[in-house]
């Protein structure tokens, strides 16, 4: 049973109980046991004995990477094959090749995780990762934990949740628009704002990648939290694009989704090898990444239109929360409450009042407070 | 009788006639026959002898200045202080002090000025500054003096008026809160630009501090001003405020004030000290000060949509105001005039065309009365 | 007959047949016979004998170009002059010189060319030359030259002609303004983009003037083709202006006309001088500004609003369009394709999406045929 999903179509489960090659020597090599990157993602059963030559036309390896083996897909054509470290390749003799692939392809299922954490309001902020990567760590088994631990602190963490939460892990690419086909006009109008969670596990760099917009609530977000926490973050393009926004951002879908990662896919050596492993992703890179998606959530929650209820300044002093006696510097401790309170116009976000006056969000959350319990500050929503 | 502004209550109002310390020697110190700054402003009476460490309570002074008698003010909380230069409160010797402050605090009034010069439009040109730090020169007394000086140019020496002025000269901040709660309806729709009128009186620097929106007429005017007369003028951020844009520029408020000085406030060593006297402040520094905000004022007067009454270029040849012989250079002579007509679309107003063309708008009155008279150009208003 | 154009008349029909000075030798200098630049553009008849002192009143010359002779007109006051190289100038004796030039003003006409060559739409590209600066190579023959080759390009080169075209070679100025009197009515709301071409023929530089907005689709189109194929082009400022821009661009007419140029008029020693001549203009010169506007005319051409026919991305493996093979850097052959397809929204122009991607438009030409045929892009106009 193939489903369709928009131009898609859904191809057939995939199931592999064994793989291997027996050299002329009688060794197993390319063991499927040993990694399950030796054989091509989605290859068909195969069991016949072949010279090294035509065993060399089913082999993929790495001459730039010798000790790497490759991680390599092929979803949408039928076909079998083997991925190996150069090294080892190098080494294969002239003989018989005993090729066995014990796997089927079957009517089956597209299986995805999706969680919906209520909130005050139906608006939504949603997270989507991905989970069709097997054995890869920072691409990509680092995105469905950190989107995990998101969860949990959603749940249990957030003191008030005015958001609705919608939360996905997908096979990359066909999950997404499987996804969509099937919810785009339920989160159409509901989805403020939405990050793809990858590579959020290594220690190397923080990078951001915009929505196809570019200046939606997520991107204000995400650069407000990367500005204050790691100004040295790598922007790139949308044109260096090559996850699930390529779903999420196209034509006519517009989900204001970006992303924030650690070192970007295709940006590191180990990226799709044998090399992206529990060397590279670590207990400090996963906490990083963990750290501004959590922030950048919390920007949104924390974000709101506020306004003043008097004209001009108000009089601080007589609600104790300005210095009585004015001298040269009498007004620096309160200067960041003054900048708030000039700003507070009910029109500008409390996010963009931060940008303005180059405070954290986080940081104005005690002095907004302060100022609500006070009746100086109101929603203007 | 305390008055409301808004969020505030004018304080009482306090009159001091004499003050100083008796030290152990019997000797006056700290006269405010001296200098008004040795008492804190708005102290409490008080006559009482004291120990040396009960008066050191009560004292202000600035280590990092040792020269200097800090100008330090209490509206807003009852208390008495005296301010003293810090070389000699470091001669304080252990002793009896006598303290003696004859002030009093009662119902009284705040005064201010004002004054409405009537012009051929009801829209305003608004000027304020104020008149609370008893010998300041630069911050301030400087303010009220251009702001006089620029009062009678507006009254006697302005050929043409086209807008009404409306220029007060008012205590900081709750003058300001004040004037704004008895005439804010009344300027909301017809202040078209202002300026806040302070420390324009050293020789240090030209500065710029914008309107909290920023690009109001006021600082198209300021800055085109600067740009031409003192093109390494400094320019400040809004987040750097301090004066009583603090109050025009309020959310809901909004008025197009920004500022126009010379040394900005907080900005120069001597700022609220003794040493902020008619060293710091000289003829010359006033005069610049004076003739930026004259020069500002006068684009605001000179500032007009205009539109051409042809289309393409007029012939300009035949109105003796085009050279009649084309060579290599012929155009040059008549290059501004060229330009002003060729962005006369009745959009854009002389003061950006001066801009776009590089050209002070004053240097552009000449050409733009020619181009009037031979009906080439026309109000588009 | 005279005739308004405008605020313009259009002066009376000069013809000359000969024109020299006798020098007391009794030689023949300020040969019109041998350059037409020895007699000041539009001058009166005479024949008489004067002093070297009255002649040196009717003579121009360059004293930093000394062997040059200058190009000046007098179209719009009547006056008699001859151009002289100022090396020979200099060499002129006291004595007696007949003056001598044989030409009359009378009733007769503008003449300009005009061709109209329809598309398949009403909407036009406007092309403008101009044919009155007799000798000059560069300014002005390589403008008429370059546009009749893009005229026979447009007529017999152009595969499918969208636009309709309309190509004039009229003289500067009075001929702009006399052809927009005539026909801006009808101009005004087809034309969508034009270029004046001057200044082509010279191989020192690319040049960009803007049109008076900046911003319309002749400039889009000249900068996106200038950016790909001669990225150190010069730009200018409309302030740069000088040639018939200043008419198609006046307040009122604001025809989206701006200049691609060769080095600009003005900008080079030999302008306006019998040094611009076939040394200054050569075959490679004239080929690349033919190039660069018949690429900028292209991209008008080319230029549309797609969208794709689907939500999400195309499977494009499934149409042959997308390898199928997943490896680490699969998808570098596809990126222009699937940068494409992300930005067509329907709302971008393929010009501004081949701008976003940075590809030059023509370079997608191949790519957008083949989507338009799998149906996966189609128009959105």
């Amino acid at each position: 049973m193939e489903q369709n999903a928009y131009d898609w179509e859904v191809p057939r489960e995939w199931n592999i109980r064994d793989a291997y090659v027996i050299n002329p020597d009688g060794q197993k090599i390319c063991d499927f046991k040993k990694s399950n990157l030796h054989v091509l993602g989605y290859s068909n059963p195969i069991d016949k004995t072949i010279s090294l030559d035509e065993l060399q036309e089913h082999l993929y390896s790495l001459p730039d990477q010798p000790d790497a083996i490759p991680y390599v897909t092929s979803y949408y054509k039928e076909r079998w094959s083997f991925c190996i470290a150069h090294k080892d390749r190098e080494k294969l003799k002239q003989g018989e090749y005993r090729v066995y692939i014990d796997s089927d392809l079957k009517d089956g299922s597209l299986t995805y995780g999706e969680l919906i954490i209520p909130g005050e309001r139906s608006n939504e902020i949603f997270l989507s990762s991905y989970l069709c990567h097997p054995s890869m760590a920072n691409n990509e088994l680092s995105g469905p934990v950190i989107t995990t631990f998101l969860a949990k602190w959603i749940n249990t963490g957030l003191e008030r949740r005015k958001y609705t939460y919608r939360i996905v892990i997908i096979p990359e690419t066909i999950g997404a628009i499987t996804y969509l086909s099937r919810n785009y006009k339920d989160m159409k109008d509901k989805v403020i704002a939405g990050f793809n969670v990858t590579c959020v596990g290594d220690e190397r760099a923080y990078s951001y990648l915009p929505s196809r917009q570019g200046n939606t609530l997520s991107d204000k977000a995400a650069l407000h939290v990367l500005n204050h926490l790691h100004p040295d973050f790598v922007t790139y393009s949308f044109l260096d694009r090559g996850s699930d926004e390529r779903q999420y951002c196209s034509p006519g879908i517009d989900l204001p989704v970006c992303s924030v990662m650690r070192t970007k896919y295709g940006c590191y050596p180990e990226y799709h090898t044998s090399l992206d492993d529990l060397k590279l992703v670590t207990p400090a890179g996963l906490f990083g990444g963990y750290e501004v998606l959590r922030k950048a959530i919390e920007c949104l929650e924390l974000n709101e239109r506020l306004r003043t209820t008097v004209y001009c300044e108000p009089q601080l002093g007589k609600r104790g929360l300005y210095p009585t006696v004015s001298t040269k510097s009498s007004g620096v401790p309160v200067r960041d409450m003054m900048n708030l309170l000039a700003y507070s116009d009910g029109k500008l976000s409390t996010l963009e009042i931060a940008e303005k006056i180059n405070i954290p969000l986080w940081g104005l959350t005690e002095t907004i407070e302060k100022l609500k319990r006070e009746r100086i500050l109101e929603l203007s929503e």
